[in-house]
């Protein structure tokens, strides 16, 4: 079957989200996914170490393409725009199209499990998008602002985007999003008018 | 075994605590964290579905505990103030003292599962306030940058607090990364001169 193995792991995407919608994410085994797909089960598990991770496969390289974004974006632009660059370029490198995004979205959202895998992969961009913005900017709580403000705009995009079906591109519409939430943040600010009501007792602002 | 069942949950959580140092995660079965605890299988598993879910006990309370206080705000106060009463609710509630975070925390990190799992109860914590802080503000985006920013100064507030031994409640502690966190929002929104450098085409803000 070696001359099936070129583009091994997309075919196993396609399998994978086939069968699990005709059966079942619990129902379908490794053997099912591999055998419709034309591969060994010892080239699946070469690829992925479960079922699970073919359908979170790429994690790496989008964390890997956002924080090279960070990175690039040139020393003196302000540090929204390199946060801004990250997202566009993680929603650039994203595999799937939109028909294949919405069966894999109502898939995660079907299972528990994978709700949880998907909730991980969130927490893991943020993490390191947060690394390479704090080197950029020597603030911890700056940089974890921005990555909220940029990694929300990109799930919130996913969100618009899979549920319309208008021109623009997924990055463009994470950078739309964007946009809105720098607005929203702009009037939180004007709305912070003195220390948070609370109990708090240090001041350091 | 009935004498003992009062504080059944907490006895679990201390003697899985035990055994997942002394043993490791992976090692430890939930037959033997019955039995020190002095409860049956039946017990434990009426209580948690798997030993996975003794460390994550009280999610659900925590959930609540936050959003009540969000309700509870008075309806003049601003937005913000809402989600500092929440955050603030939450660290109240949590169970562990210090030295027991310490030690569930070191767990936690030391398992790809439990960080897999410590991930989704952070992201449904946020969903359960966003949902809250939505109905009250009646923005979605408002509401997505106020949970961000109060549930990372909860789990910031956390990390110092675990890595510190001075007075401070952990909830003392959560309202003062707030308070730091604002003056980052309030210097980010300085810096937002214009549109996001980018390929966005639509303008909505």
């Amino acid at each position: 079957m070696a001359r099936w193995e070129p583009d091994a792991r997309g075919r196993l995407l396609r399998t994978a989200v086939d069968l699990f919608a005709e059966q079942g994410y619990e129902a379908t085994t490794t053997a099912q996914i591999a055998q419709r797909a034309g591969l060994t089960r010892t080239t699946l598990f070469r690829l992925f170490p479960d079922k699970r991770e073919i359908l979170f496969q790429g994690q790496d390289d989008l964390i890997t393409v956002g924080v090279d974004a960070v990175h690039r974006t040139p020393a003196d632009a302000p540090a929204i725009a390199a946060a801004a660059a990250a997202v566009a370029a993680i929603a650039d490198a994203h595999v799937a199209d939109r028909a294949g995004s919405r069966r894999i979205t109502g898939l995660i959202a079907a299972s528990p499990e994978l709700r949880e895998r998907a909730a991980f992969k969130r927490s893991s961009i943020t993490e390191a998008l947060q690394a390479a913005l704090r080197e950029r900017t020597g603030s911890h709580r700056l940089a974890g602002l921005l990555t909220d403000v940029a990694v929300r705009s990109y799930y919130d995009g996913f969100d618009v985007w899979i549920s319309t079906d208008d021109d623009r591109s997924f990055s463009a519409v994470v950078l739309d999003e964007l946009a809105d939430g720098e607005a929203a943040l702009r009037r939180l600010a004007g709305e912070l008018t003195g220390p948070v009501p609370g109990r708090g007792a240090r001041s350091r602002a």
